[in-house]
């Protein structure tokens, strides 16, 4: 099978905002193995509409629209594709009195305007919308080229997506026989790009180059494994990627879930340790006690923070001494480690974190240029782990890293993995 | 003239990536007038390539092609459009001597496969790409329909950005004979649409409604108002409409400049004003402080800022009264209050602002559900500014709701304006 994804509304066309939504849908056609063959938007142009799905019915077998399924006069994608077909559109009072006693439900009269959503497509199937006024439609086309289908959805995304598993995926799952693509998601902080390929290398001569694909983002790479075919097979194709994956990369990785976040795991291994973390920031501004803290439940083992900038509250807030901050600069290691083990003092926790450095874009020099930054952890029991990094790019960027390497070193610390450890604490 | 953007790339029909050059050569469009009527994206085939271009000639007359002009073998936006066109492709000399001199620059080898780079569809004219390999093509074709135009971009972000300004805009001046479009943007924290919607009701009515947009985000609204036509008319517009908008709007405007982000705009009044700030915050987590230094130069008016998950931190770091806690609770104006207090004593700084509430998931209560968050401003002359919230959302949305109002409520009260100062400190 071959699909299109069509977003249809003006808004979409302007300077501010992107069709997003087709990634939601994207990825069901994934699972269910069709091949996405183009992505269109559109404004709300019953004639745009109507030439756009004439077009795409000569090259694909599935088009996926959504939005413009609205109560207002702009909204015209019903009008679009029953003229693309030759089709005529006619009120359903079932979808009608559905749309009423939704109003009803909230103690509203349905305005006159929303009649216009109870318009059926001649031969369309009515898909409910559990979570709004519009319903979807579906449209099965015999073709010369053989069947082809349409669904119009609507384009308020949780709506779509409650109706991608009710209505879209259901029928995926029917059409292409238990065959379907899927993926599983590993992902390491704090790595380049470069040495994560290097460490994998072997799995792309074992499983094929297109089976796995690395993505890079700031301070975080994704390998990214896929697997095709029927049921069973595919279960253990995607087994054994991921296990192959995971012992090459070894414990670098720091989850194997996509949705998972590094500040998420590293919670995860606090609460599970019974302990507890305090943080001391300096360049990255409370970016590292944000990103803990934005974990629901991170009052289990987050107990506080403090932002200093400058020497004199880290003295009398963290007990850094002021001999040190003279002598080194705010911006060192001795400074670092003391911020670390002033904030595990400070707050009474089992780890302290400490980072000082030149974010940018002002602040820096020959001896400390803009980008230095340095990353310590302290324990209750007066273990110390440091790190010197000179990150690249904006003040954003440095920030961004400086929060994303400790959060790594914290992670390694807790795993427990002598090896790891051993080479941290120092 | 009506246009229509291609984005092409496999990638972009993945799970993972949208196409945002299309923002880029929107934004460009729109500044000289021009519809845009279509967006497309499509992977690397010359076929799918081939029938868009041909498809689109019939409805456009400008189409903007981005990506897929590298040299592996998978580039084939030149090979498709060419097809459509009927025409050929052949190697320039001059291209291909430019991109050798480009590699000698770095003191390294062309590769042989970077000569597909110099491949020229026939007729084309070369677009000069100061910043990568892969030079630009424009198409001027005669059409039935009147004249047409294709221009082939590279789709590396910065590379495609410096084209925009060197190729595109000058040409799209010339065709628009100095007639363009041009916006003005204000913007507006902490306000409901609906309120701001009224408040500038009447420059609808004066300007038209189509002249004038609200954009709402989170916590955030945008107003926009755009004016076409010659240069001098289209300023006299823009100026009334600015100035008509600001005077409905009042000093609710933070900034008039698109860019200018809230706490940009905060920073720069605590500089004017020669003042300090720290934060003392509790569910926002650090996310204010955050926020405030991640504006460069941050430090010529923020001190610190302490993050407090537990009572007997806000007791020993900001001097909040134990009995204070132990009568209210964390989560209430009195504590809100000592936690601004001492934020601006435990510092030494001109204000101090403290933050505590319920950001959920969990904590919520019958008295003070989920989303309830306590803002409290403190001057170090001894004022006090507090207001009580209830924000809808999740935990995350909760939490940039409440670094968002404390801000407003900030530079209100650096803005000196009597007014909502006034109601403001009490």
């Amino acid at each position: 099978m071959r699909a299109a994804i069509v977003a249809i509304g003006s808004e979409l066309l302007g300077t501010e905002r992107l069709d997003t939504n087709s990634l939601r849908l994207t990825a069901a056609l994934d699972r269910h193995g069709v091949e996405l063959r183009k992505k269109a938007v559109l404004g709300d142009s019953e004639e745009e509409i109507a030439a756009e799905i004439k077009s795409l019915l000569t090259r694909v077998d599935l088009v996926l629209v959504t939005g413009g399924l609205g109560p207002t006069a702009d909204d015209v994608t019903r009008q679009g594709v029953a003229a693309a077909l030759g089709r005529g559109l006619s009120l359903d009072p079932e979808v009608l009195s559905g749309i009423e006693q939704r109003f009803r439900a909230y103690a509203r009269r349905m305005p006159e305007v929303n009649r216009r959503q109870a318009e059926v497509i001649d031969g369309a199937v009515v898909l409910p919308n559990g979570s709004g006024t519009a319903p979807g439609l579906r449209l099965d086309l015999r073709q010369a080229g053989g069947d082809a289908a349409i669904f119009l959805f609507p384009g308020v995304p949780h709506e779509l997506e409650e109706m991608i598993a009710a209505q879209l995926e259901p029928w995926l799952a029917a059409r292409s026989g238990g065959i379907a693509r899927q993926s599983v998601t590993l992902k390491i902080a704090g790595l380049p790009e470069s040495v994560v390929e290097e460490q994998i290398a072997s799995a792309y001569e074992e499983f094929g180059r297109e089976s796995i694909t690395i993505l890079a983002g700031a301070g975080e790479i994704k390998l990214i494994a896929t697997a095709a075919g029927p049921e069973a097979e595919r279960a253990v194709l995607l087994a054994a990627m991921e296990e192959r994956l995971a012992a090459l990369a070894g414990d670098t990785v720091y989850t194997r879930n996509a949705d998972d976040t590094l500040e998420k795991v590293v919670g995860d291994l606090l609460r599970q340790a019974g302990a507890t973390v305090a943080t001391a920031e300096s360049c990255t501004g409370g970016l590292l006690a944000q990103r803990l803290t934005g974990i629901a439940g991170s009052s289990d083992y987050f107990l506080g923070g403090v932002v200093t900038y400058t020497h004199a509250e880290k003295t009398r807030l963290l007990g850094v001494p002021a001999e040190l901050l003279a002598e080194h600069g705010a911006v060192s290691e001795p400074v670092a480690r003391a911020m670390a083990a002033g904030a595990c003092r400070a707050f009474g926790t089992a780890y302290g974190a400490g980072i000082t450095g030149v974010a940018g874009p002002g602040g820096g020099s020959a001896e400390k240029p803009v980008g230095t930054v340095h990353i310590a952890l302290a324990s209750a029991d007066g273990r110390m782990a440091h790190r010197r990094y000179r990150f690249p790019g904006d003040r954003e960027r440095v920030r961004w890293f400086a929060s994303q390497l400790a959060l790594e070193m914290l992670r390694r610390l807790l795993l427990g993995n002598p090896g790891s450890v051993e080479a941290l604490w120092k």
